[in-house]
């Protein structure tokens, strides 16, 4: 099976290291320097201080002519639009997985109806260190779920049994994206506005309360079938997250676009749906694009 | 007249440097070095860039037996206490200018009643180089408001014009308070947790929004006879203090206890009598005691 990668980032690039042994696999990159990087030295996967060298195939994606079985999507979940635009590029792929943050981009993917669309998400923690290094700094796995039609190649993945690196089949994809929103929507923003790692928030009692002050407010907009889980999942997450920093408190850093449009922007529009007013995380949301605003300016 | 000043931070040292030209003047200060190093070197006065050396009395509090008519007490609002139980020492003054932040101390100082008392605000920038250098940042003024008693030896203040350090008598201390209290819940810990200056309030849209968010939030329990007035002033205050860092941030960023108790805990106080709940006030605090117990594991 053949198994094309949209998307150079972390996750990308983890995906393409665990995928190498078993499949080809072909990773599409934006600039083309990254494309050549990987193919001139291969990719590296650095894993309890270890470093493996991985050879696969890379190109840029806008040149691209996918003939892959099997697509995953890795970009930002603000970068969705763009691939869907240029869908006839991966027209013969009969299965594409989406792993993005939030919800919001779901609804874009109604124009991929004829194919097998899988959403999911990735709980494994993974730093890119340069083009072709990435860091698995966190072993956990991805969860994956039907959007339209079937599993397709997909289901292939969790019957394989990679070690360090397990696909899950789950039914009910909302309750996948939510369980995930939950935790994004929490551990994000707040470590990226407080400049503290994961595990910071259950260290200093102040921030476990900021913790549960947020959840308290998430969950009258999210749907939660038993809210001690959700609340406990989140906990985990830092215990098992606790010496890395979050997605969101990396992209200020670095003066990324952050994904919070996907994140709390995604609540907020909840809220506004169902009439509850969350000024929690309106107030986070605005002092993430306050910095990112700023992190701009800087840049 | 002789004019004790009780707290040798930036208050009490710009206090200090412009009513000695008119007054015999003594610091009351935490540490002994500080007073030897005041009583040795003088005080130095640094504005628009000018340093001016001004001699002056100094020595520890503690080990103090004042006789002067008129005593600032300057110190932070939660050493007030402390103050209060050695009021033996000013026992011979007969009027006491309390100028701390927030309203909790106002209660304190009901043992003082034979005294006259007057509750004050500083609307001054002062920023303390070190134990014998402060800076004045930015020119205001002291409001000055009668709390038990008549103005006594502090009513000549006003009367003085002080170049670039007016007084101002007010008449009800508890607008003049709550006035600032309303500056300070909003400034103080905002710039501290987004870690910027009080002009990036403004400049920054989403930070604005926040700013606009948490004054919705506190006025519905700080009395406010106009609010657009009151909105007005936090807008003012940011502009004519743009470059300069809050108390709060100083305090945070040089790891020292900030004023949190005295400001939003004041709020929250406030919330739970009126039976308001304020989410941005609860969560702000839980913040700003997350990143004061943080600094001091570091520390």
């Amino acid at each position: 099976m053949k198994i094309g990668i949209i998307g150079g980032g972390a996750i990308g690039l983890l995906l393409a290291a665990y995928l190498s042994d078993e499949y080809e696999v072909t990773v599409y990159t934006r600039r083309s320097l990254q494309a050549q990087r990987l193919m001139r030295e291969g990719l590296r996967l650095v894993k309890r201080g270890e470093t493996k060298c991985i050879s696969l195939q890379a190109m840029p994606f806008t040149k691209a002519d996918i003939s892959d079985d099997l697509v995953f999507v890795t970009v930002k979940q603000y970068d969705v639009a763009e691939i869907i635009n240029r869908q006839n590029q991966f027209d013969r792929a009969e299965t594409v997985v989406f792993l993005q943050n939030g919800m919001g981009h779901v609804k874009r993917l109604s124009s991929l109806t004829k194919k097998n669309v899988i959403v999911g998400t990735v709980e494994h923690g993974a730093l890119k260190h340069d083009d072709h290094t990435v860091e698995h700094t966190g072993i956990g796995k991805i969860v994956l779920a039907r959007l339209y039609g079937a599993f397709g190649q997909a289901a292939n993945l969790a019957k394989k049994n990679i070690p360090d690196f397990p696909f899950e089949i789950a039914n009910d994809w909302e309750s996948v994206l939510v369980k995930k929103l939950i935790v994004n929507a929490v551990i994000n923003p707040l470590t990226a506005l407080l400049r503290v790692k994961n595990g910071e928030l259950l260290k200093v009692k102040p921030y476990y309360e900021m913790m549960a002050l947020l959840f308290s407010e998430l969950k009258q907009v999210l749907p939660m079938e038993d809210e001690q889980a959700a609340w406990d999942h989140i906990v985990n997450v830092c215990e098992k997250t606790a010496d890395n920093y979050s997605s969101m408190f990396m992209d200020i850093s670095q003066q990324r676009k952050t994904e919070i449009d996907a994140i709390l922007g995604y609540v907020l529009e909840k809220g506004k749906e169902l009439g509850v007013p969350l000024p929690l995380s309106q107030f986070l949301f605005a002092a993430i694009k306050g910095m990112e605003e700023r992190g701009a300016e800087h840049g």
